[in-house]
């Protein structure tokens, strides 16, 4: 079975997930936090039942496969097959009420991810994508996704989540890039990489991810003639840090600034 | 005439702009700097369609009505009734391709705003207000917008374009404020005043405004219950530096921190 196989079931996990999200989007909402007294980390109801639907229709269709999810944690993932999902990425601007979040589903095959969607319910928007092509559905009709060839850093646009977002030598790294670029923008979270697959964004350098922060979008990144890996070159798809580039050149040139 | 009569001609500005713009956004475009070898600030054709289109509805409407506009400057606005026009606030987001941009449209009688809209056509929303009530039409249905009374920094959102927008001493009142809140965001210019009139967001503090910028969200935030001044506790009308808050408490907080 191929990883295109599973894209009428991708979108029915999205349709259903959105359904049980949407309803708590600019609502009053509970927030939690996961670390207290730590750093600020809100998780709503929403996720949760973002998460369980999603969970349960995997495992009515799908029972051998693996599980990997932000809320729920870890089900039989040396399956072949493990999906691996983030039912709100961007909580924080969920709960600020900005339409930029988006709920990442996200598959891999023997730890390599082959097939990923992102889905914004309230704006209706679906970036979907299995290494070697990228769809876009959404207010603007369908159409395939294809990422801009900027050939310099002096021409790109970067986004990143927040400048805060960096610790220690990583901040440091991170100015090296943003003070070549044309533009930079902060506050995107999975948005900032749609669009770099869309070909509105050039670049977008992370720290810190997890998972299912990732896996997700590295297909849909791929799809659309873009690159992604960690900062070293390595795979994305454990998280951590990670640069994503519209063009070779690009992620080139952002890695060796990087570096140092 | 009160001000609330115009409300069917801004929901026409509205559309009409919108239709003008929309078909830029995503699209191949134009970019301009408005300051060769400054600032980066993109102008796109976008932004010239909606304002024209505007100011034609207006002199057809309204021949005695003077215009504020970005693109196109001032016309007669020594009149009782001003227009004040940003086609595309937040040109950045526009060109990233990330729908926190909007269409501001706001009226002044003797320099007072008295009527405001903030229109995103993409996700199909408009914040209205006339400085006693405020309104929102959008996907999620229509409401009444109402900010959230948040008592202290302590358990407020804070929003801001960039940090970076803040020079010299302004960047230490910014971080002083910004050190208190519990959760802090960036980019979205217009968006997260919007977000503020509905009770998402607690405090918007911004720098360098101009009038268009701000004018057509002032009745909005004040129809919604909210408080915005320049950083001295004077009129915001003029630009400059602004701050916005859900709650009078949090408003005087703000204040105190920004003067040091």
């Amino acid at each position: 079975m191929s990883a295109v196989d599973f894209g009428a079931f991708v979108n029915d996990l999205a349709s259903r997930s959105g359904q049980a999200i949407l309803p708590f989007f600019r609502a009053h909402h509970v927030l939690e936090d996961k670390a207290p007294g730590g750093v600020f980390d809100p998780v709503t109801e929403a996720d949760r039942a973002g998460e369980a639907v999603m969970r349960s229709l995997i495992r009515a269709h799908f029972p051998e496969h693996g599980v990997l999810g932000e809320e729920f944690g870890n089900e039989n993932i040396e399956a072949d097959y493990v999906w691996v999902l983030d039912p709100i990425d961007g909580t924080r601007a969920f709960i600020s009420g900005i339409p930029v979040w988006g709920t990442l589903i996200g598959l891999t095959r023997q730890g390599v991810p082959v097939y990923g969607m992102m889905h914004q319910p309230f704006s209706g928007e679906r970036f979907s994508g299995d290494g070697r092509e990228a769809r876009y559905e959404g207010p603007g009709g369908p159409r395939r996704l294809q990422t801009r060839q900027v050939p310099e850093l002096a021409a790109a646009t970067l986004m990143t989540t927040s400048p805060h977002l960096f610790q220690g030598e990583e901040e440091a790294a991170f100015a090296r890039v943003e003070s070549q670029v044309r533009l930079s923008r902060y506050g995107c979270d999975c948005y900032a990489y749609c669009m770099l697959a869309s070909g509105h964004v050039d670049l977008v350098i992370e720290s810190g991810l997890k998972p299912y922060d990732i896996v997700a979008l590295i297909p849909i990144i791929e799809g659309a003639g873009g690159v992604v890996t960690s900062w070293d070159g390595g795979s994305a798809a454990g998280g951590g840090r990670v640069v994503a580039a519209g063009s070779k050149a690009l992620h080139q040139a952002a890695l060796a600034l990087l570096a140092g």
